[in-house]
């Protein structure tokens, strides 16, 4: 992979950023983050300004151009990445390490005093504007909105917004009709005296209406947002999509509707001057209700003493908790995905050796198996397919200059999910298809006891997922072994793969409490650069757990896999196992059995059953 | 335990909060927090005004007085303690419960329109004022300073500050003068670029100076403050106690010293003038740094522009890395600690069963063997000597009211430590002097896993402590069981026995990394209410750790126990410990032997001697 070359366009950039067309004064550093207006993780290709901009397209990172300096934040799933994108003119910040300064502390650093810093306020969360913004202030410069995307002014080619077709869900999918849901989140209002809540995540907004879309690859939302008032709906959104009669009909377009119940349509872009005539309008004690997340433009557009802000909205919690007919959409993903990997692991088991297998060919035919299954939607997120030292690269996605042929030497880690009409799939499993080393099987096995520590904990109810962080952990600290990113994140129903409130890591502290009805995923890893990754995942289901007793009667919660796909024994040292572990392991594997198993010879899958059996042979443990 | 009745204090306090001599306009609620004015834990008798208008003395709790209510939060600790102290006028509110509301939120659902809140400036920290103020604003109310203390109105037989002689340490006790700690401390400032460093916590000013006090009970410091600037010391002091030609050669007063290291002696009162003082006095740039837990009063001392406030000093950091001087004298004064306590379980195996026992005998019975080893100060904490049900009351200390007779029926658990001249100590040991019922082996084993899970658990270089947290949780959480308090806290070196800024809980999410040279205790519990109470505690240091691999050559850390006191093995089901467990524990146990046998012998106690290696003998473990 070759970075790409951004002198031209930094010194454009660099123009711009003194030039009064765009900017009230000159800026002496620009932000480019890598939302876009609705603070989402996916983008669509209009919005990946930070990759135009640096190079850099992995999923988070954010870009600060001085008059001097590039500079790019980014994880540690991305520092390999990263640093192959992108060409000198960039110094790569590792955030996690010790030494890597905060944007803030940087800027303070290399900034002449009294300077101004500018950033799209569409694009900047209220809560970073806010902290950066007071860090800047401390130290005498001056955060700015600069309405203008500087990037927008020297992308000249830059793509349109995507408006496609909308899929309407009904209740067999969603278990919860759209007017019951605005029901629901004004009585949330009620309890906390709002009047308005507005809905600026894309996720947010579907999951409200019960619609998907597909204007952002991989997660499938659509380019709108949402007003709800105790008397009011009104919905932000462009494009004939909303003559399509099927959307019609389930928003009852066209029906006679108690007032409260009527959606009034209007263009995506009037939301700010529809927020600012809310805002002007607001009596004492009328107070709007907002994501902290949402941009700092629309946040201005209320008044400070009128805003309610918080972290998680009323939507992202019930969004999280799913229901019974979502919890079966999820299982039944899982196991048309497990029917298509179990084809393909098969498929690999005989290619493999004979050389011709590529990651993108792997690649290719995971999503051609999956897209086989009933209800396929699309993928969920780019296939991270990766052999040898490419699997190190956390999030890998294979490109023809990287394209690495898949052999019996090497590990091969493939991390990938679909969308389906009834649910969302995350898996990653590791493989080898001739010998692993004795190292090898050792460290895959610490991660497995580190994924099968936290998939059989038990807990009790209110526990925050980041209490469970460390004990996917401790197997591979052990041995002064660790990896550098969260063991889990929240995943959508037939929704975006990654999703709040709840998650498992070490990293943030504010997540809400895990309860039966939450989906996460549970996969740590082993990554050695410049030579292998390792990582087992599988989304799992938070349960409530039988205990023999009940503290406080507060009750026990356990987690319960969804993903049904064999775990490679061939890469197990058994002897590094406890007799629990073992046996976690073949109860596992006698669950795909049972079930992907059946589901394979519904579909006539005879010879993916048979990899199924052989793959489920029940681990022995030497005494 | 009969509650305090507190009608008629409750009735003279509604009065002064709204009697123009004290408010410059009523107050329709008056907090009283649980501090003094320098934010210490335990307090001195004339700063007890929370405990005094309500009753309850334990060691953490905000009182909240309105003209119709009296609400104290604490925690899990008090819970049982607080409900028995506290008369009918007070409600109890839970904290970490999950339907206890915040003192913010409270306040506002009781309080009439446009509220005033009153607080003593000089008691509340700026970074709680802060949160406390913002909170109340946004709901229409104020909070306001009340300069003289509401409580001080009322208390008429307040008793005097104390005042009590001092203690120098030298270099043997200390590993660094204080000297050379006030060029290290000038060191970080000049890294901060601050001109000023206030001292407000009174272990940080003991540190410092190399000295020791006994104002406080239990915590050997002395009411004082400090400022450093570049080229002065200033030290806030009152009384006749630096006449003490001791404490003048120590801290060089009537020598010829260069200007940067003379100690300006100053009355304790004049901090607040000379620091607004120095506020008027600043120049552009010239900052001044204070914990961000100091007083609202001294902190608005200094004009917002030139504040630097950090949650941590770097006096509170320096000092929780203890040096080789400060290790070895912790590890002695845990070996003396040790043989005291084996002379009283000794002693407690014969008188027990006899039926004279009683809770406060045997706590003075520790005090008494303690007091015998050498450089002997006083106790570090109220000893928690509780049987039976007083077990489960967290942090008990027996009274006559509550004096429970020691037997071979019940549980019996010692929570107790002690001030040396060469280390504080702290530790639990929870016994039975009969036959343990095999329920209550259960629950003393769940907690004895969880203690080894921490002692025992190794960690990346840089992990902070509470993501150790659930380690110890672990094995209870397995069968339903928990315990609502932190695990573990940082331990100072002949100085407070709770410090910071380390510690292991999942309270906190800011404690700073663990590391090397740190020392924290690991203390699981269980508590059954009405019942019994069970916790093992450690006080353990922060060792390196050798591992197999080391990833990113962090290097990686564990624990060593400086506490040396056998675990009661007649508690322990041996069939619930896994081998590596079973090990620990007999390694454990033979450190014991080795270490505190030798003293023993060397001392001349051999019956305690015998009682050791009785108590020592290894588990067998039932394969």
């Amino acid at each position: 992979m070759s970075p790409k070359i951004t002198t031209e366009l930094l010194k454009q950039l660099r123009q711009v950023m003194k030039n009064p067309r765009y900017v009230q004064e000159p800026v002496q550093a620009y932000i480019v983050p890598s939302g876009d207006a609705h603070q989402s993780e996916y983008i669509a290709p209009c919005d990946c300004r930070r990759a135009f901009i640096s190079g850099f397209d992995g999923s988070a990172g954010t870009a600060i151009v001085t008059e001097q300096h590039a500079a790019m934040w980014t994880d540690g799933r991305y520092f390999l990445q990263a640093a192959q994108q992108m060409d000198s003119n960039w110094t790569l910040m590792k955030m996690g390490l010790k030494d890597t300064p905060t944007q803030e502390d940087w800027l303070v650093s290399v900034l002449p005093e009294g300077s101004k810093v500018g950033v799209d306020p569409f694009i900047i969360p209220a809560d970073q504007w806010k902290r950066m913004s007071k860090a800047l202030r401390s130290a005498g410069h001056d955060l700015v909105p600069v309405k203008e995307n500087l990037i927008g002014t020297i992308w000249t080619d830059c793509p349109q917004r995507p408006c496609k077709p909308l899929i309407t869900l009904d209740l067999s999918y969603t278990g919860v009709s759209w007017r019951d849901k605005i029901v629901a989140l004004r009585s949330k209002m009620a309890e906390r005296k709002v009047m308005w809540f507005v809905v600026t995540a894309l996720d947010e907004v579907a999951w409200l209406f019960n619609l998907r879309g597909s204007d952002v690859e991989y997660n499938p939302v659509f380019f709108a947002y949402a007003v709800i008032g105790m008397n009011t709906i009104r919905l932000f959104i462009d494009g004939d999509r909303m003559m399509d009669p099927a959307v019609r009909e389930h928003l009852q377009l066209d029906s006679t509707l108690e007032p409260e119940f009527k959606i009034q349509l209007m263009p995506y872009g009037s939301i700010l001057s529809e927020l600012q005539a809310i805002g002007a309008g607001l009596s004492p004690k009328e107070k709007v209700w907002l994501s902290d997340k949402a941009s700092y433009a629309l946040t201005e557009a209320i008044p400070k003493a009128y805003r309610y802000l918080t972290p998680y909205t009323p939507i992202c919690i019930a969004k999280a908790v799913k229901n019974a007919a979502e919890t079966e959409g999820m299982r039944r993903a899982h196991i048309k995905d497990a029917v298509a990997l179990c084809e393909l692991f098969n498929w690999l088991e005989k290619e493999v050796p004979k050389g011709t297998v590529t990651e993108i060919f792997a690649a290719d035919k995971a999503e051609e198996f999956r897209s086989q299954q009933k209800d396929f939607v699309e993928l969920s997120f780019a296939t991270i397919s990766s052999t040898g030292p490419n699997g190190a690269i956390i999030h890998y996605k294979p490109v023809p200059e990287t394209n690495r042929t898949l052999s019996v030497n090497e590990i091969y880690l493939l991390d990938s999910g679909a969308q389906y009409k009834d649910g969302t799939t995350d898996v990653t499993r590791t493989m080898h298809f001739g010998t692993p080393s004795a190292y090898e099987k050792e460290c895959f096995t610490y991660v497995l006891k580190g994924h099968i520590a936290v998939s059989a904990a038990i807990f009790p109810n209110g526990t925050k997922g980041h209490l469970l962080d460390s004990f996917a952990r401790s197997a591979l600290w052990d041995c002064g072994l660790d990896y550098l990113h969260g063991t889990g994140h929240g995943v959508g129903s037939f929704l975006n793969v990654h999703e709040g409130p709840c998650g498992i890591s070490y990293k943030t502290f504010a997540d809400e409490p895990l309860e039966a009805g939450m989906i996460v995923s549970d996969e740590p890893g082993y990554y050695e650069d410049g030579s292998f990754g390792i990582r087992i995942e599988n989304v799992v289901l938070v349960i409530p757990a039988e205990t023999k007793y009940n503290f406080k009667n507060r009750g026990s919660l356990t987690f319960e896999p969804l993903t049904l796909v064999p775990i490679q024994t061939k890469m197990i040292d058994v002897n590094l196992l406890t007799e629990k572990e073992c046996n976690w392991v073949n109860e596992y594997h006698q669950k795909c059995r049972e079930v992907v198993g059946a589901e394979l010879e519904r579909q006539g899958r005879h010879e993916a059953l048979q990899w199924l059996l052989r793959e489920t042979e029940p681990l022995a443990r030497v005494q």
